[in-house]
C-alpha cells in the first residue's frame, strides 16, 4: 500500500521529457547514456536524433531518427520546428560546433513550440566560435592561454619556433599545423583559411566536461587528459584531477555566461594550464565522464523533468579512470538505408 | 555411438591452432571476428594479441594479450619469438604497415618456432611499402594507375592542377595533401617527406580486400566503397561488384606474390579503376566484407587445421552492404591499466 502511494505521488510531481539531438553523426555512446538515464529514473519521453545523412550511426539507436536539410538551408530551422512540435520536444541539444550559432540564432522560434534549446547566447556563441576572441576573453578573466597573434601581428622572422597555426573559425582540429621556420609560417598563413597563431604548448591537453544546468549553475567539472586525439576527437585519455582547473572552470561558465553543458580545453606547461577552446555543447569524450560517476544525462533530465536527484559535490569523481576506443559497425542493406533516408518530414 | 565416433574422426583429423596478431591496436571486430571461426569450426587454439600499448583496445578482448617492446627496439623479434614458442603459435598476422618489413626480414628465425609468419617475401614488401615502386609495378601489369612524379621529375609550372601529395613510404594517410597550384607544390615537397606527386583522382576510392590462402591462391576478393574516411580509415563504406576490379586483384596478388590476405586499393576516374596501393595485410574494413558473406578468419582458421570449408566462387558475396562506424569505449582503472602493463615476457 505504501509502495502503491509512493507511485503515485512519483506521477504526480514527474512529465514526460523528451529531448532532440541535431547531427547525432557517430554519438551512439551518448545516446545509449541517455536511454539508461531514462531508465534509471523511470522518466517517460523519447529521444529523437536528426541528421542529414541515413548512415549517421546514432539514428539507428535513437526512438525516432528524422533526415533533415542541411545546415545552411532555408528549410532547416523550419524542419526544426516541425519536429519539436510534433514529437513534443522538451530539450534541444547540439551535439556539433556549427550548429551552435544557428540554434541560438532561432531560439525564440524554436522555443516557441514548448522547447528550450540548450545553448548559449548568440553573443557568447559570437566568442566562442572564434579562437581570437576566446582567447582575449581568457585574458579578460586572467586566466592563463597561450600567446596568440593574427598574421598581420606577427612578424615571422621576430617570433620564436614552434608556433601552432588553426583556422580562427574551425572545429575538429581540421587544417590545424604546428610550423617549425618562418618560410612554413609565411606559407601557412595563406593555405590555412583565416588563422589564428599560437605558442606551441606540448601539452598535455586537457579537456574539462562542465555540467551546467540551463540556469548556468556548474553541477559538475571533470577534467580529462587526452591520450590519443583522432580527428579532433579523444582516442585513449584518463580522468585527472586538478583544483585550479575546475576553479577556472567555473569562472569561465559563470563569465560566458552558460547554459546547458560546454566543454572546456586547456594545454599544460611548466605545471600551469593555458586555456584554448571553450566548446558550447556536450563534448565528444563524455562517456569517460559519465563511466567516472558523473552522470549529467541522468541529472539533465531529472531537471528537466522536476526530479530531484543528489548531485555530489564539485571534483567527486573517480580519478585515474582510463578509456580507451575502437571501431564498431552497423551494417545496413540498401533497403534499410532506403527507409532511414525516408524518415524525413 | 555414431555421435561418438564422429566426435573422435573429428578429433583425428583436426588440430589446435592458434593465432599471433601484433600491434592490435583498435582491432576489436577482427579479433572478435575471429573467436567466433574458432566457435563455428568447433576448434582448439588461443588468439593471441601484442601490442606496446596497455591501453590497445584489442588487447582487452585477446585470450592472451602481451606488451612487447617497439618495432625498432633490438627485444622485439626475440620477444615475439619467445611468444611463439610459450604459446605454440601457428599464424603470424600483422595489422598495421610497419610492422610488415620486420617480420618478413625475421620470417626464418619466427618460423623455427613451428609458426608460419603471414607475410609476402621481402622483395615483394619493398615494393608494396613504396608508392613510387608500386605505381612502376601496377603499370608494367598493364593496369590503369595514377600518372605519378618524384619531385625532380616534375615541374611544378609545367603539369596540371590539382595534384595529389604524399611520403613514397607513409601510412594512415599521414602529411598526404591535395595541391591546387605551383606555389603550393614547391612548399609541400619540401614539407612531406620523400614525397611522391600524382595525378589527382576524385574517386571514389575503393578498398579491395584480396583473401589468399598462405599459398597465394586467393579465395575471394570484396570491393568495398569508401563514403568516408577518417584517418585513413574507413568509416562509412559499401560493398560493390566489378569484375574489372576483381580480375586485376587476382593478377596482383600473383604477380606479388601474395601470401595470405592482402588490400588493394585503387581510385575510379572516368569509370576506370586506377590502382595506388598494396597493404600486405588484413584490412582495416575486413568487418563489411565478413558481414557480406566472406568469412576470411573462419577460411584461413580451417585451412591452417586442416579442415574443408566450402569457398563460394569469387565475387559472390552480399552488394550493396554498407557499414557505418562509431566510437566505442572500454574503460580500465589504473589498476587495470597496470595489471595490462605487466603482461610482458
Amino acid at each position: 500500500m505504501l509502495q502503491w502511494r509512493n507511485s503515485l505521488a512519483r506521477h504526480a510531481t514527474r512529465q514526460s521529457v523528451s529531448v532532440l539531438f541535431t547531427s547525432v553523426g557517430r554519438r551512439v555512446e551518448l545516446m545509449r547514456a541517455f536511454r539508461e538515464a531514462y531508465e534509471t529514473l523511470g522518466l517517460d519521453g523519447k529521444i529523437v536524433g536528426v541528421d542529414i545523412d541515413p548512415l549517421a550511426p546514432a539514428l539507428q539507436v535513437v526512438d525516432h531518427p528524422y533526415i533533415v536539410p542541411r545546415l545552411n538551408s532555408p528549410e532547416f530551422i523550419p524542419t526544426l520546428v516541425e519536429i519539436c512540435r510534433q514529437e513534443k520536444i522538451t530539450l534541444v541539444f547540439p551535439l556539433i560546433d556549427p550548429d551552435i550559432p544557428i540554434l541560438a540564432a532561432n531560439r525564440t522560434i524554436l522555443e516557441e513550440t514548448g522547447a528550450r534549446v540548450v545553448v548559449i547566447s548568440s553573443n557568447a556563441v559570437a566568442l566562442t566560435a572564434d579562437k581570437w576572441l576566446t582567447n582575449q576573453f581568457f585574458e579578460r578573466l586572467g586566466l592563463p592561454t597561450p600567446r596568440s597573434w593574427l598574421p598581420a601581428q606577427c612578424d615571422p622572422d621576430e617570433i620564436d619556433y614552434p608556433v601552432f597555426i588553426k583556422p580562427r573559425r574551425g572545429s575538429a582540429a581540421k587544417s590545424t599545423f604546428r610550423v617549425s621556420d618562418p618560410e612554413e609560417l609565411r606559407f601557412f598563413s595563406r593555405y590555412v583559411p583565416d588563422p589564428i597563431i599560437q605558442e606551441y604548448l606540448s601539452g598535455p591537453e586537457i579537456t574539462n566536461d562542465v555540467i551546467c544546468d540551463l540556469e548556468g549553475e556548474v553541477l559538475s567539472v571533470v577534467s580529462r587528459q587526452r591520450i590519443e586525439v583522432r580527428w579532433g576527437e579523444v582516442a585513449k585519455g584518463v580522468t585527472i584531477y586538478n583544483p585550479d582547473i575546475i576553479d577556472a572552470c567555473v569562472q569561465i561558465a559563470r563569465a560566458l555566461p552558460a547554459v546547458g553543458p560546454i566543454t572546456v580545453q586547456c594545454m599544460m606547461k611548466d605545471d600551469v594550464p593555458h586555456f584554448t577552446e571553450i566548446n558550447a555543447r556536450l563534448g565528444g569524450g563524455l562517456p569517460l565522464g559519465i563511466a567516472a560517476g558523473v552522470d549529467s544525462p541522468k541529472w539533465l533530465l531529472a531537471k528537466a523533468a522536476g526530479i530531484a536527484v543528489d548531485i555530489p559535490p564539485l571534483g567527486s569523481y573517480q580519478r585515474d579512470l582510463y578509456l580507451t576506443r575502437f571501431d564498431e559497425s552497423f551494417f545496413l542493406t540498401k533497403d534499410d538505408r532506403a527507409q532511414m533516408a525516408s524518415r524525413c518530414l
